[in-house]
């Protein structure tokens, strides 16, 4: 197990609020150089590895693991360095784009609802629900244009309290029923958000990864970093905790993602199905008629 | 690239019938000791994931993988091995159990079509609409009594070939939109299977892999193949290849089914999608943009 890095400063679970203007985008390397960072990237995914395949055969536990970020935080790129090397069987990661106009005829928890872990499963939301009071919040005339909420139900000044108790009622009830919620911000710093814009612009293989309208976002940064941090401050609790992770060094960031998810996963009561002495007795006579075989 | 294994032996395209009793259990090694095999693998891992990214940023193509074979032979540990150090945005794997009785309500194909891959993606179907022509042909009871097909529509001596054509029918349609089916039996010998089952219950760990049921499946081992030769008979074509792999060493296997899967995405006409002048103008326009910034 992992000691060395303490997750404690990252963690948000309601107690006192956070506030992102003092949350750091860089703290002091966990890594001496990349053949160190490799080696313990690696150890964590075998041992995020060994407990997911005891998640999968107890069949009782399914976790998932939030990621909202800024675009460019590297959402895509953490999801799959922390994923890789566990089990596919135990893995599902979901990405949440625009709506699908079949998505928009159901209310906003619809969509990712439908893709909730089955027992036994890591699900991985690659941004989430929490769009709604994000990307909503900040252009409120996607709920007023595209939602199809009837118009007498939206009080603009009240719809994003009602829609972080809607979001802290589903996460109760996926706690109480055995679905462990872990909600990452990866906090990027708008200098570094730049710096990797440009070079989507300047490396031709990453043009594809870059679109016009990410500059146009970037123009509202101060009021995401107030919906981030409403929302976090909102939704945090010791059952759903949210963890603010420093985004500007994607390595460091990979490590304290998966030091977190390893902790959490040892914090569950898992093991393998027990056997009872009927079923042994079975198995062995099983195991009689094979050798017969 | 990787030329030493020559997938040939292992291809079945439908120009002459495969004989499953002929076919072989074992080939010669491809690896000299496990190292040897784990950076083989490791190379193989690499070159599929470097693939499957450009698939991913093109996203016109997908590719469907579907796994069969006797319980035992190793379907969930090959496709976890091949398919791990692939980015876990780009592959779902689907296992299909017992049919829930929301799908027993729909015709055989809609609970696998539903699963189907979307464009840039790998998916893995780990057991699929075949076992509509295994299992159930091996026990017809399944179509009489949990089937709900009307009854007049069921003729046992021409319902295999109206299911393989349907097949057929699907994986044609599949082909000619851009699904690239490709279908792997793991041909595992008698012998060896009894042997991995009498590890499964005397490694207590491995247990709860172990099912009464499959000794008895055993016994209808006969009739299995003869189901399995069939199907595989019946669609195997140019456009859906069956590949019948030699199941009893793991990990020629897995070298095996990587070659298979690296050579059949490279014969793809995948690129990163184009820059046009247009849009080339339109990023340098972002860049000056994000540089005053």
């Amino acid at each position: 197990m992992h000691c060395t890095i303490d997750t404690a400063p990252f963690t948000v679970t309601g107690e006192r609020p956070v506030r992102l203007s003092d949350a750091p985008h860089k703290v002091d390397s966990f890594y001496t150089d990349k053949d160190d960072y490799k080696a313990l990237l690696e150890e964590f995914q075998e041992e995020i590895n060994d407990l997911q395949r005891m998640m999968y055969a107890h069949d009782r536990h399914s976790v998932l693991l939030v990621f909202q970020a800024m675009d460019a935080a590297g959402k895509d790129s953490t999801i799959r360095h922390i994923m890789s090397g566990v089990n596919v069987h135990g893995v599902t990661v979901h990405p949440f784009k625009r709506p699908s106009s079949e998505e928009l005829d159901h209310d906003f928890l619809w969509r990712t609802t439908k893709a909730l872990p089955q027992r036994g499963r890591i699900g991985i939301f690659n941004r989430s629900y929490y769009e709604e009071v994000l990307v909503v919040r900040v252009h409120p005339d996607i709920l007023t244009q595209y939602q199809k909420v009837p118009p007498e139900l939206i009080d603009l000044d009240a719809v994003w309290a009602e829609r972080y108790e809607s979001i802290r009622d589903l996460e109760r009830h996926l706690a109480r029923n055995g679905t462990m919620v872990l909600k990452f911000f990866l906090n990027l710093s708008r200098d570094e958000q730049r710096n990797r814009f440009i070079s989507r612009i300047d490396e031709p293989e990453k043009n594809w990864k870059f679109s016009e309208d990410d500059v146009k976002e970037r123009g509202f940064w101060d009021d995401y970093q107030r919906a981030y941090e409403d929302a976090i401050n909102a939704t945090a609790a010791p059952h759903a905790p949210w963890f603010v992770i420093p985004a500007d060094d994607k390595r460091n960031m990979r490590l304290i993602v998966s030091q977190i998810v390893l902790e959490r996963l040892g914090r569950l009561n898992l093991h393998y199905p027990n056997v009872s002495d009927e079923r042994r007795q079975a198995l062995q006579h099983c195991r009689e008629m094979l050798l017969d075989d």
